[in-house]
């Protein structure tokens, strides 16, 4: 069976999926759609996209196309899922779902009521260090977990006009760790505490963010958790995690390009950690995409449906409100465990 | 020219401290007091000491004692520094100072009128890892700190009894992260926030306690910090400590009895942390012993003072008073950076 | 412009290489030939192969065809490189290029002669461990090399009925650490001497060859090198490789599949190292094979030539020979330092 | 029981005996002797020494000393241990107990014929790393032994004086990793290949030494063993080793001064390896003499007994034979294993 897929939005991710698709060979890339194309035509043709177009819809109306990718600006996920959703697509949708809860909530109801799937792109629960926590955890090997430490830090900022309308620090950055942290527990997260301060660049906390980040949770289980965040780490980009339990812990430290270790009379190193996303997390991205389409094909959960999104968008708000008003703030569980495996 | 010293208190602290004390040629362990004294007559005629006493008075009016260890309970080291300082004795204080603030203010009046040394037992700021990131964060090889983080866990928990008189978590076991946090950082802490559980051993909730905690800092000087504990880690004591600047990041692990690592079938595998505290900071709890020795008789300011230990309960106290009213407390800074190196 | 490659015998690295050479843009594989292809038909469809042929000559043949993969068995690779070169094919051949120096010598000259491209199969030298190795030492960052350690141990033995064609486990399995000799150290071996021994299954000794041995080299840049073999190693495929310089050493450890540490109250492990080659090498199979369709492409020298092939196999001979007589073997220098980089 | 200690010499090493013996409270260092003592009175008072002489008589004449430490130059220890041993003297001697086989068996005839312990001093045996190796291997927790790899490399040559009367690299530093590789396979060595070099400093050569080796083994039990030394490492003193059976592998690492880790925009880097072997074996030092001091105490063998100085002896010996000659040189086996532990 092939799986026809349209593609809305070319820009730097929406291409790295048409490529990951590609890789998959019970896969069709059928169309591409963006705002503007003129520059894309020669890159479609190479990745042999049969249909480039400015009209999304021409997607969704394509009755052969069976799954949507949509890799647009935030502010339009929303109304396109639900689009796509009564088209009858099923639908990979890449993270935030939207800016808003509720907007998120309609949006994941129309999916529902379509029947179709959906999953978000929170890539880093394909990532094989944070995969095989997971398992160690639901495993029991390291008993009940009492804490959770999140170290995640980016090489550099963002431009501040990228700052301005990235929904800010929690909602871009420490989002893939809110759903990380729900991921690795298995738990939802009642109650957020965020500090956050501007030390990276002043034009950052000028245009109403922060740069710096430490957050603590407490999920429904009871466990504690803390997330550290920084939007420029010297040594490139730091992704760590940790899960503590009355039998013991399980800490994933960063990839490198290489094991090789260097001794001089200077002194003794090592390769610095992957420099971005895109070198850490390759194969998630493979991976996260294969998974998807297993899911369609096998007719089987996807591994982080729209309810993962949606609570991930929640505790940002949190985290956001928190900063704001400086106390802790409390969120409702969803009563439901969403991640499968 | 030779020290002579009188340990007050010979449980298993201070008999530590008339070992170190005996492996420095300048000191002579002339007297101990303690409130029994029939199971100690061997040990101190091993240990050579003259005077075996169980009043503490005979220590402090005998001129011949230049410094005096108090290593007896914690509710006794408030008067007895009072009463140590106005005889005239150096004073080696093991930590809290005291359980109340106030308490210890005093104390520490009491110590600047007599004019002498004060050091407070933080046996941690003397261990070869912490010492090393001081040094890296203070000849600025990582820049401007950002963000501190401090994982500090029990290998088991104390008896209940003494979790009652402990003064309880903050005081008791966090309190070395908070003298810590300010000694790396080398800024006052001026905000906390606590979150706490008991998910160890229900006993030790039902005792008025918690077990395990994560507490966020704000520095004065704007940076952020968090340390997590736990009152039981299965896998042994775990120390370890990060400090993230703009420059960089430097990190201590904890230490292993012996570098080898094991391939089998089964897995790769290594040591596990030095047991508990006496293993791990056997060095320190020498060097500490050397350094307040040397400060007396080269005229040196000691590297732990007694405002140092002040600090550290006030911190302690704010992180209490936060568990119980759920929101951040706020510290006023001292406006001294104490620590000296 | 697209290279037109030809695939003779498609067994697993046949195999391994076509699909290698399918991620290619570049590169189209246009046919396969194997002594039986009836298995092969369904995975010739799959993976677009125009031509599947019992009959290699129709590929030698075949004018749109610009360069051969030589995968057969390692008596078939002298013969196949001369008629190849005779009808003008570039050639990657899988190591060894013959078992008798005499035969790889006439090939080479064959090769010369018809001035086509020939790189050898020895994938490590595309691996990013080593080849960080050996940018390192032409980079002067260790200073002049001095020794070189190879640790170089199979996850398990071969069948015994490969064992009696191998060539020995010099020639099949320690050839590749000969290569990865010259390549680190930029220098010829100019003596060998071996030790070995039947360690771990006695069925190997009785076919006539060791499964475990220790080898030094002497170096004509006057370096000394040693290499350990096992066939058996419990714990997974072990690489690992050290250069020892006068101003540093670097030394590569061995690739897991995720970086996750586990710390219980039995031990602090982390995964062992990946299984096998197909594992390990992974994208040193992907980028030997780029690398030499991008030579051919770009007209520039291969990574590892004919020459790099024989003097391999030399030393190969020239260890049986020590191990046969128990005492060292010397080799004549070829005076070419033939690694390119 | 009080044990009585002379020390003949007072160098380096015959110094940091005394300290480590002084640390133990059943000895009594009463005497030291060395050829001159005009530099050494104060010392000598500092450490308490009652007597202090120029001639060791004066100490084997003494029936007040148990044990006496021979800590003069290589060339007297044969004499030194069988007047000592005639004087019923226990004795703990420096390594190598000679440059001479003939003279080693003598005098180790004189002390099975009086009936005193004598312990080689190979500290090496008492380093926590070495002794978990051992502990593995001897609790089969690797399985039978087949391979031995030693690296061990000083950070930097001694002077060339010193040189020369060394008895040369194999006598004088790689004889420490003999001893080591008995103690680990816990099997004697019968066959030694030597490759040396000159690569440091042509000085070395020219005083008939070499200050570069690879030194091959094969021991009684059938395993294969590599040392591979240098008078130079610019990183510092390089003590590894690797026991590779048929269960696994147990590799020890270097030690380290602490345990941070740095990461910049540069590299990741560590500390380098503990300077030398009087940092590396602090402990090692302190415990070989504890050991002593008990196996006379409680009557229990010595963990280095003079069997295995002299075995070590031959295999260096033979390991310079192989050298010179340029081929494998074999050794009988004692028959016994006398490693105790």
């Amino acid at each position: 069976m092939t799986l026809t897929v349209g593609v809305i939005g070319a820009g730097r991710i929406g291409k790295i999926h048409v490529d990951n698709l590609r890789g998959i060979s019970q896969v069709k890339v059928k169309s591409v759609s963006d705002v503007v194309i003129d520059d894309l035509e020669s890159w479609a043709k190479e990745k042999g996209v049969e249909v480039l177009t400015t009209n999304y819809e021409e997607i969704l109306q394509d009755p052969e196309i069976n799954a949507v990718f949509i890799c647009s600006p935030t502010t339009t996920h929303a109304n396109l899922i639900k689009e796509a959703a009564a088209c009858g697509k099923h639908i990979f949708c890449e993270k935030p779902v939207s800016f808003s809860v509720e907007e998120t909530e309609e949006a994941l109801e129309a999916v529902e009521k379509a029947g179709v799937k959906l999953q978000v792109g929170f890539n880093r629960r394909f990532d094989p260090n944070f995969r095989k926590i997971r398992e160690l955890v639901q495993a029991g090997e390291i008993g009940t977990p009492h804490i959770l430490r999140i170290t995640s830090r980016d090489p550099q900022p963002p431009g501040i006009d990228y700052i301005k309308t990235s929904g800010g620090l929690f909602m871009d950055m420490a989002i893939h760790d809110f759903d990380m942290a729900r991921y690795v527990m298995d738990s939802d997260v009642v109650e957020v505490f965020a500090n956050g301060a501007v030390l990276v660049d002043p034009a950052i906390g000028e245009a109403g963010d922060i740069d710096t980040a430490i957050i603590t949770l407490k999920f429904a289980n009871g466990a504690l958790g803390v997330i550290d965040n920084s939007r420029q780490a010297a040594y490139g980009y730091d992704q760590r995690l940790e899960v503590f339990g009355d039998k013991g812990a399980a800490q994933a430290d960063n990839n490198r390009a290489n094991t090789v270790e260097v001794s001089t009379a200077q002194h003794v190193s090592k390769e610095k950690p992957l420099y971005f996303f895109l070198e850490r997390y390759t194969q998630a991205y493979i991976d996260e995409v294969k998974e998807f389409v297993a899911s369609i094909l096998e007719n089987k959960d996807v591994i982080c449906n729209g309810l993962d999104g949606l609570q991930a968008e929640r505790i940002a708000k949190a985290a956001r409100q928190s900063l704001e008003i400086g106390a802790p703030v409390t969120l409702q569980p969803t009563g439901k465990s969403t991640a499968i495996y």
